[in-house]
């Protein structure tokens, strides 16, 4: 920790979808007059019907520009879906994708773009102008990169993309193996790298440590950047009491041979003073007893409630994880 | 006329968009056992927010397969607009574009498929799967071509898509040009080469002569073909009385200098044994005293009701148009 700072002004988060989006929503609340940089997880990027889809990208757009469906946590308010039932129709395929009709207006202006030649980062933005999501949102990269899943089932082994893994198997079959096509070939935006390099706080929010924060992470060159930033590098974990809030933490843990608890995930992500991307980690107040082990790695630790019940919740959270590395 | 039929059973029809779906209804109920080729014109084609749209080829195959939306004409049944609405809540342009999310469908696949190296026959073939529509349908080539309008506007001279003409302006601007960009490279396909050839009847549609029947006839080797196919070639005209029973056939003729009879559209196409492409012209009851000037450049003609105001109509004026030529 390099910095002394009072309230942030130039705030950095690297999200993934549903978790990242609602911290982020506590996070605004908190700090109203900050500027705030998103960059989000691409690694569950897809290719649908010809249409490139973002789904963190995209969560995290409708959630803070207020056209996320707030029941289901993804995709548009009002939506339709005569799109979908007419492909199936078709028989067209990968019918277990939620492709929603007011979506399909971002996807198909986001495709005509990215085949236009724009990258992903000015085809966000130029989303952005509508939404007004009241952040900076970036892609973590301009690459192509998947995340794809190795499954065995009663067909033998095979790889599916990250999405049909998480929506179509609802995680319930072991990912013996996670694939990150393209990742390690790709390369952080200059956006992210600036963004990073003037930030006065890093927040990795409660979102997955593998398949979001982890894949942001993998881009090579961005873990550097965050370790030599000047902010502080702040994490909340997205397991409390063993299991994960939301999302599929414990089956991606399980895959690259993680522990399930807030504590093997603080001890994962690593103090930036012994190589990791840490300064300090969040816990839940159930999970108070890994605090010294925490601290003995060299990461600050705290205990306190960890559930986004609401805002003012994830804003209290938000203002934690400010003061522990204040 | 090269044959002498009974009841054709190899029809080949050469269609543009409404005019040409509402006659094969009609051709479909008087011939319920034929083989009915439908080469479709696709100069009306656009690329539309990234994804391929052929209105002429979806008006046929919805019409056919009892999937249009009767009243517009056009379209899908039960079609809503949730795409539309966010794509211009993007400002992403082409508003006046009639793009319904149940035909997004539509021009999904055959975007995906195109892209992925199909030809629009195969592609067209693959959409027919679920449409049924009775009829063989073809495209007219499957190389890209599209007609463009010079019109001239206080902008001054410029060119649009013939859609943009047709359906923001109504065609109500004058057209000083029509450009059919890339037909004079395009190629029948085989599919429709060897269907005209082995058709024992031809059949030109009361479809727009200049932008739906021309277009087809302006596929290179495809006059030709119809030329030297051993069918006999018979018209009905659009023109009834001085004025188009639907669409645009004035407004467009006049830019090839042809004029708005039923006579003028008979001499344009001409008499195969004068290198033109008819053996036969029906021209409605109130036109029948264009008859002789037909005959006497060498095309049959008859005077017959041509309103298509039903299904019996219209099978009333196909079983004229064989009776003629036959």
């Amino acid at each position: 920790m390099q910095n002394v700072f009072q309230s942030p002004s130039r705030v950095v988060v690297l999200s993934g979808g549903m978790g990242g989006a609602k911290f982020l929503q506590g996070l605004k609340h908190l700090l109203p007059d900050a500027h705030i940089t998103v960059v989000a997880n691409t690694c569950d990027d897809m290719w649908v019907h010809g249409l490139r889809v973002c789904p963190d990208l995209d969560t995290v757009m409708y959630t803070l520009g207020d056209g996320i469906d707030r029941d289901r946590g993804w995709g548009r308010t009002d939506e339709t879906w005569s799109t979908k039932e007419d492909l199936a129709a078709y028989g067209a395929g990968l019918e277990w994708f939620g492709l929603g009709d007011r979506d399909i207006a971002t996807h198909l202006l986001r495709t005509t773009l990215l085949r236009g030649g724009a990258t992903l980062t000015e085809v966000t933005a130029r989303l952005c102008e509508r939404w007004r999501p009241g952040v900076e949102l970036l892609p973590m990269t301009d690459d192509e990169v998947e995340t794809h899943v190795v499954i065995e089932d009663a067909e033998g082994p095979r790889t599916i993309h990250f999405q049909e893994y998480w929506v179509r198997l609802r995680a319930e079959v072991p990912a013996r193996e996670l694939i990150f096509q393209g990742l390690a070939q790709s390369a952080p935006t200059s956006a992210v790298l600036t963004a990073i390099a003037d930030a006065d706080l890093v927040i990795l929010p409660p979102s997955n440590p593998v398949v979001s924060v982890g894949t942001i992470l993998g881009v090579p060159g961005l873990s550097d950047a965050i370790r030599s930033t000047s902010a502080p590098v702040v994490g909340l974990s997205p397991i409390v009491g063993g299991a994960h809030v939301r999302g599929m933490a414990e089956q991606m843990l399980a895959s690259i041979g993680v522990g399930v608890s807030a504590e093997a995930v603080g001890l994962h992500y690593g103090a930036r003073s012994t190589g990791g991307v840490l300064d300090g980690w969040l816990v839940d107040t159930v999970d108070a007893s890994a605090v010294p082990a925490l601290q003995a790695a060299a990461i600050r630790a705290v205990a306190v409630p960890l559930m986004m019940t609401d805002v003012d919740a994830t804003a209290a959270m938000a203002r934690s994880a400010i003061e522990l590395v204040r």
